[in-house]
């Protein structure tokens, strides 16, 4: 199977924790690296979450990148009071992982990801699941690169759907709608991973027993951390039967994008007050038949559900 | 060919006369009667407006019966100023058409709705291109319709796309979120034809031309009338090259509902007031197999427009 090259761009966080975990997992991901973001969590400390997971999991050699700490049009970030009580205040559901052996690289986030796509071109797949600012920095650095990058399958937006920071936002895409704009009116091809298919995609304590019957450290770490995870959706979205896997299921879109199904659309994300951070259509480009985002409008949660768990209990097993 | 017995609803309307000359036009319709409904027009209006078109096009014998004048949660109807801006003072165009001979029925259109559906059950096609106020009293007054018709195709909402009241609204929804709702949320199979679909079929002065040309009654006047509506459309949606055929595409569709592609969602329409009459996803449905709106995502404009062309041009020859 020919290995793809993939970086991610997290706000670690428990589900960016399982998107680690999945494309650790993935027989055909060479995981070239990590870029933090702020989000779920401070920067810095969502980029420590990932070298610890990283640790956890026996892969110590990936290098973690930092990348922007606040959005575009901001000069600091305050992390919201929701994040800590869906995430936990450490961002992984109050679990103590070992301080990580290895540091975070003095590079930037940005830079790796220019110069990676310089070196890897086609070959290369990057799968945003925070705010879109360093991609966004990146491609206002080397805008070339918008075409030279093989994938990018992002989590993201709601198109659909309601959002889930208010009717119209989703939290990603709501921490720097500026950002965002600029990535989704570039002619950068994107897939776009929203809660229109992460809803519908649900983790539940079932599957998380499995995780603790195995016995391993990393068993019983993303058990106690998704529980935290589950928990909190419990309380703040009654309505939906498990936990969202929003970050894991960007990572499995963009090895097998047949896990969704999609529409072609020309969209833009609103940057007006009212309507902050909203990811809709654009109608002056709605007659273009060429459309530079793929929207995932539906999923095949039972197929992905099935990989997913293979794919993570199995690494779960060995760790 | 089978013909299908249909009802049209409309707000008569520019395009709902665009509408009328379709079904009046398509070989496989038998057109029962009209509904009026409020909206572009008021009510009464829109019933004299349906009256001069059927009378125009040689149809003198559909019954037009008058609904609701007002939304549910209303006493009273005031028409929007942009609605005589697009559609003219008189609703189609300030063209002078001649007084119908036919008298409007004096029973009320939703009774016709209910007893139709009890006449032809799964014969019967309904075609509600105005507010849903008729559909939601008759579905008050005889729930069982709601399993008992046979299509329910309408023009309103939009999902993919921003609404045209403003940001999260498409007007005939607008008119009455309350009614709109009731619909989404009842046991009833729709089919959406919303701003998503009708935005990408456009009808130009290319098209209005060859009406001109065949110098008829009929085809000078809808030249006439539907030039006023791409001079509005010119004036309001300059983004857009040409008016939108919003109430005629619903027709089509509901004949051929192989001139879209659709997603099958669970919705509802809001009625709070912030995002009032936004046709969206329900998150607490989404993992439930069966949907009950089939939301037009994208249209073959291409083919729609050359069988709209290919029908209303073989009728207006004749009238």
């Amino acid at each position: 199977m020919a290995t793809k090259k993939m970086i991610l761009d997290l706000d670690t966080g428990i589900d960016d924790s399982l998107a680690i975990a999945y494309a650790l997992a993935a027989p055909d991901v060479d995981l070239i690296g990590i870029i933090g973001s702020y989000g779920n969590v401070y920067v810095k400390e969502g980029g420590i979450n990932s070298l610890k997971i990283l640790e956890l999991l026996g892969a110590p050699d990936v290098p973690v990148y930092l990348g922007e700490s606040h959005s575009l049009t901001s000069d600091h970030f305050d992390r919201m009071q929701v994040s800590a009580r869906i995430h936990g205040e450490n961002g992984i559901g109050q679990v103590e992982l070992p301080e990580p052996k290895r540091q975070l690289e003095t590079t930037s986030g940005v830079d790796f990801l220019i110069d990676s796509v310089k070196k890897y071109g086609k070959d290369l797949t990057l799968v945003p699941t925070g705010p879109m600012t360093n991609l966004a920095k990146a491609l206002e650095k080397a805008p070339e690169i918008a075409t030279e990058i093989g994938n990018v399958t992002f989590m993201g937006g709601a198109l659909t759907v309601e959002g889930n920071v208010n009717a119209y936002a989703e939290a990603n895409i709501n921490q720097d709608a500026e950002a965002a704009n600029a990535v989704f009116t570039s002619p950068m091809q994107l897939t776009m991973v929203g809660l229109d298919v992460t809803l519908r995609t649900l983790l539940t304590r079932k599957e998380t027993s499995q995780w603790r019957e195995l016995n391993t450290k990393a068993g019983t770490a993303f058990a106690d951390i998704v529980d935290y995870y589950i928990e909190a959706y419990e309380e703040t979205n009654p309505q939906v039967p498990g936990c969202a896997l929003h970050d894991p299921l960007a990572v499995g879109v963009a090895l097998d994008p047949s896990f969704i199904t999609t529409l072609g659309l020309n969209m833009f994300v609103s940057t007006d007050k009212e309507t902050y951070g909203r990811t809709i259509g654009d109608q002056a480009r709605l007659d273009q038949p060429e459309t530079n985002v793929n929207v995932g409008i539906n999923v095949d949660a039972d197929r992905y559900l099935a990989t997913f768990m293979k794919y993570l209990t199995g690494l779960f097993a060995k760790n």
